[in-house]
C-alpha cells in the first residue's frame, strides 16, 4: 500500500501581501509528500544540496516520509526558488530561479521503491517522468503533473508520457494550452483519447474537475476567507489525492472521487500559512471535519420536478 | 403560487462565432418568464411597442404566461439590443442600444399582480425596483438581480433595493464592485450583513453559489462541448430558480438548493441555440433528466478517512 513521488524538494522564498519568509522548505516532492503522508506510507525520488539540513529533514522524518531515495549532493545546493503573490493570489511572479543539482537530476529508484503500489509524477522533465515510469511497469495506478513550460517545449516528449499514465492532474489553462482546444470539456475527452483513465483539471478558488471516459465529477473550492499563500496548492492537493487512493484497497472511480474531496480538504489548509506550516501540524479529526463539510456544502436532494403535483396545489 | 417578474422584453440581434440572428424575442423578462412557466403560473410587468406582434405574444400564450401587465405602447418601438460574442462567449460586446418605449418604462401592478406569492426584480433602475417591491409588501420571497451599470453610477439607490429583498442574484464580478471586497467570500458575507437571506453568485462555466448566514452551498455548470449563444442564461437561471420555488409549498433552504439546480439546468439549455428557442421546446422529462445528471456529478460517499483502517491493511 505504498506511494513514491518524484519531484521537487527545494527552499522557497515568498512574499505576499500578508507577509515575507525567506526560506523554507518547499518543491512539488515535499509539499506532495508531507500531505500524502496523513494517508498512507510515501517515499521521495529527488535530489538536495549539502545545504538541506537537518531541520528539513526532521520534517520528513516526523511524517514518517522514506527519503532513502532523495540523494544528497554534499558540495551542491538545493533548487531555490523566489516568487511574489500580490492581491491576486492566482498568479505567481517568479523573482528567481536556481536550478542548482535540481539541474542535473537524473531519479535513481532503489529496487524497493520500484515496487511501490502507486506513483506520482511530479512537475519535471517529461522525459525523466517516463525514465521513472518505465522502470514501474507493475505499478498500479501512475499520476502526473506538468505545466506550461514543458506544454511548450517538450510537448512530443510529455505527450509520450500522458500516454503511458493513468491519471493527469493539470489545470485548467494547461488543458486548453496541451490540446489548443478552448472548451475545456471537449479538452479534457482529447487528453482522455491519448489513453489515461482519468483526468483530474485543478481550477483553484473554483475547485477542481474530474473526468473519465464515461463520467463528469466536478466540486467547489472549499470557502475560505483568505488565502495567505498559495505556494504549492497544486502538489498538496495531488498528496491528498494519490494518499487517499493509496489507502484504499480498491482503486475506482467511487474512490477517486473521494480522493478528490481529500486532495481538496488537504490543498485548502496548505494555503492558509506559509509553505507546508499548516499542512504539517495537521489532524486527522481537522482533516475529516474539512470533508464532511464538503458532503454539507455540496449536498441537495434527488427529487425530480413533479407538475402534476405543483399543479393541483 | 404565483410569481410575477418585472423586467425588459426586448428584440435582439445577436452575432456569434457560430451564427446570426437579426431579431428575436429577447430580455430579462422573456427569458426569465419562459424558463419559470416550465414550473409555475408566472406574470410580466414590462413594456413593447407597436412593433411587438403575434408572433411574439403567441410564445407568451403558448407558455402560459400572463401579460395583462404587459404595457402596449402602439406608436412606439420595443427595445432593441444589439451584441456580439467572440470565441471567450463569457464576454457580451454591446455593438448597439435603442431603448425605444423602455426609456420611460414606469412599472405598473394590476391588484392581481400585487398579490403574487414571488416577486423578481429583473435589472432595471434599482428605483423602479423598490417602487415595485414596495407595491408587494406581503409577498413571501422576492429576488433581485442588477448590473454593473446601476452599481456604478446608482450605488445607494440599489442599496437601499437591496436592503429591502430576501434574495440576491449577481455573478461574482459584481458581488466585487458592489461590495469592494477582493475575497468572494468576505464580499458575500459583507452582502449578506445588508439585509438579505441568501445571495446566490453566478459563475458562468465555473457553476453557481449560494451563500447564507449560517451555510454555503456550491455547483458546477452542466458540462457543455459547445455553447452556442449565452445571452439571457443569467435570467433563464433566475427564472428556473423562481420558478422551482414557487412551485414549493414551503421556501427552506433545501428548497433553495433544489432550486439553483433547476436554475443551473434551464441555464444549461438557454445557451445550446439561439435567444429562448431551446428552452421553449423543453420537456418536462428533459429537465429532470439534466436534474439527475447534477446529483450523478456531483455525488461521492461520504466515509471519512479511518487511519486504523488503513494501518491495518
Amino acid at each position: 500500500m505504498s506511494l513514491l513521488v518524484v519531484g521537487s524538494v527545494a527552499f522557497d522564498a515568498v512574499e505576499t501581501p500578508f507577509g515575507k519568509c525567506d526560506k523554507m522548505l518547499g518543491g512539488s516532492a515535499s509539499h506532495f509528500s508531507i500531505s500524502a503522508s496523513f494517508f498512507c506510507p510515501v517515499s521521495i525520488v529527488g535530489v538536495v544540496g549539502g545545504d538541506f539540513s537537518d531541520a528539513e529533514q526532521c520534517v520528513f522524518d516526523e511524517h514518517g516520509i522514506g527519503t532513502s531515495d532523495l540523494e544528497k549532493i554534499p558540495d551542491g545546493k538545493t533548487f531555490r526558488w523566489q516568487g511574489r503573490y500580490d492581491y491576486d493570489l492566482n498568479v505567481a511572479h517568479t523573482l528567481d530561479t536556481q536550478l542548482n543539482v535540481f539541474a542535473d537530476f537524473k531519479p535513481k529508484l532503489s529496487e524497493a521503491s520500484k515496487k511501490s503500489r502507486l506513483l506520482f509524477l511530479g512537475n519535471i522533465q517529461p522525459d525523466l517522468q517516463r525514465e521513472v515510469r518505465e522502470q514501474m511497469p507493475d505499478a498500479e495506478l501512475v499520476a502526473l503533473d506538468t505545466m506550461n513550460l514543458w506544454i511548450e517545449h517538450t510537448r512530443d516528449s510529455l505527450l509520450r508520457t500522458i500516454r503511458g499514465v493513468d491519471v493527469v492532474i493539470i489545470n485548467d489553462a494547461e488543458a486548453r494550452q496541451l490540446t489548443g482546444i478552448p472548451n475545456l470539456i471537449k479538452a479534457a475527452h482529447e487528453i482522455l483519447s491519448w489513453g489515461p483513465r482519468a483526468l483530474i483539471v485543478k481550477r483553484g478558488e473554483y475547485g477542481a474537475a474530474l473526468f473519465t471516459p464515461e463520467n463528469y465529477f466536478a466540486i467547489p473550492a472549499y470557502p475560505l476567507e483568505s488565502v495567505f499563500d498559495p505556494t504549492g496548492a497544486g502538489d498538496t492537493f495531488a498528496g491528498g489525492f494519490m494518499g487517499y487512493l493509496s489507502s484504499q484497497q480498491t482503486i475506482d472511480e467511487a474512490a477517486m472521487r473521494r480522493a478528490m474531496i481529500f486532495g481538496s480538504v488537504m490543498a485548502s489548509f496548505n494555503v492558509e500559512e506559509f509553505g507546508t506550516n499548516r499542512v504539517r501540524r495537521l489532524t486527522h479529526d481537522e482533516i475529516n471535519d474539512r470533508f464532511r463539510a464538503f458532503k454539507r456544502m455540496t449536498y441537495f436532494e434527488e427529487i425530480p420536478f413533479e407538475r402534476a403535483v405543483q399543479a393541483s396545489k
